[in-house]
């Protein structure tokens, strides 16, 4: 965006028919496999709505693939002039070779391939936040998706991935967001760094700890808030409870050993805003 | 269970180191297809941490494959001994048949084939009840697996799938339950039987819906509660929501049209049993 001959560059349109066609063979490197998401810096998000909210967001499209059925859609094609103008390649295909791309039997009509964006943690400003989500080594694409989705849907600033986190751009992750992924910042950080922004946030620190002693709806939540949340399996490894001021927990009868961590983040977030949430 | 000589008849035990086996063939049939699940009356559960679930919570078992290091394991041990006991047939099989059964990589090393058990609507005691969640024409498996688990942990009643809805008993609805649907009774309905129940239920009904007036933490939920949500796309259906009394929403900001359906009814579960629920 920042390249004013970028900007200014016009995309193209192309047709293609053809599996083995080189952009049909990179779309589905970027579906099958992680290695080539983080070497190109590009993923993959499938549908019209992902499209849309992609460009409103304003980030960077590569390759808008469309269909025979979003060729006659006036919002696909408004969609694509849209991208094409940004310098996008706009493919059209047929529904076999997007079913090759998206390795679905019943792909949508409409693929896109975008730059990837994430922040540094240094960037976060705790001045201007809410609720900051920070998520240690989340391992299910699904909870990812579903976590950004109710970021975006509490207004809470983003989510801060620590460690060893999937992929938030693995197309699973990306179709669990519901395009809330462009409107949500991201932010990878590594455990220490994430512990200096602990050490100096100037709003309430809580995590939810198996161990925890303070019931989650007790703190008075003074924003700007940090959540942090625990891996599925083994919940939040000791340093980093150590590192928060606040364990919290969320009361459970029954059998079951504990909640799952898209619900657990869902029903925390909508304590911690409670007070700035109305119909 | 009613039938004594069926739950006097002691199992057997049977070495498999074939694929072709038939037994092998009729649990991987169990995994792919809802038919093979509904014509049998069986399913399958991964693990051994379901299985000690489904022995403590009185599941019939029908089958119990331990591959090499699960019958190494004590506790899977145990669990084998008590299910034969009851009648199942003991599976000792290698890591390769695991794999088969399962369609999976890396398998579990105990694999249950249990018998399903739901309940008629009619059975429902609104007057021995706290929370029934109702989810019309549910889709996803891991929404209806997560909701089970949620419904566990806050001590609500059960869960009535209203229509077509997705398989309680598909292995990723099951896995998504983390072994609450052991405890959690499930009760299948079409929408006139439960319109019916709607109509003389003595506590709150209370539906979320998109154009719902009533901000989901003002009703007094007067137990015995009903609450009712809508499919993932669609909603609640204009008649369903006709016939119940409250139409409550959740608040939401930001870009998000919407919230994921288990994160919807885990936020709705913890705000109607709020004051029942403590540390």
């Amino acid at each position: 965006m920042s390249d004013p001959l970028k900007a200014k560059r016009m995309g193209a349109v192309k047709q293609i028919t053809s599996h083995s066609n080189p952009i049909v063979k990179e779309i589905k490197g970027l579906v099958a496999q992680r290695k080539h998401r983080t070497q190109s810096g590009l993923f993959v998000a499938e549908g019209l709505k992902l499209a849309t909210d992609a460009l409103e967001a304003g980030w960077t499209v590569r390759y808008l693939a469309l269909g025979p059925e979003a060729r006659e859609n006036p919002l696909a094609q408004k969609a694509a002039a849209t991208a094409k103008a940004r310098g996008a390649l706009i493919l059209e295909v047929n529904t076999a070779v997007l079913s090759a791309m998206t390795r679905k039997d019943n792909p949508q009509t409409v693929v896109g391939v975008y730059e990837q964006k994430t922040q540094a943690i240094e960037s976060i400003d705790p001045t201007n936040s809410t609720v900051w989500v920070a998520l240690d080594r989340v391992r299910d694409p699904g909870n990812l998706g579903t976590i950004i989705r109710t970021v975006d849907a509490v207004g809470a600033s983003g989510v801060i991935l620590v460690g060893d986190c999937t992929d938030p751009f693995a197309v699973e992750t990306v179709r669990a967001t519901m395009g809330s992924l462009f409107h949500v910042p991201i932010v990878k950080s590594d455990k220490e760094r994430f512990k200096k922004l602990v050490a100096t946030w100037p709003g309430t620190v809580a995590a939810t700890h198996l161990k925890g002693s303070v019931d989650y709806r007790t703190p008075d939540y003074r924003e700007p808030v940090l959540l942090v949340m625990g891996n599925e399996q083994q919940g939040l490894e000791q340093d980093m409870a150590d590192a928060c001021k606040t364990l919290i927990r969320i009361p459970q009868v029954g059998e079951a050993d504990s909640l799952n961590l898209a619900v657990a983040t869902g029903v925390s977030l909508y304590e911690i805003r409670r007070k700035h949430l109305d119909l």
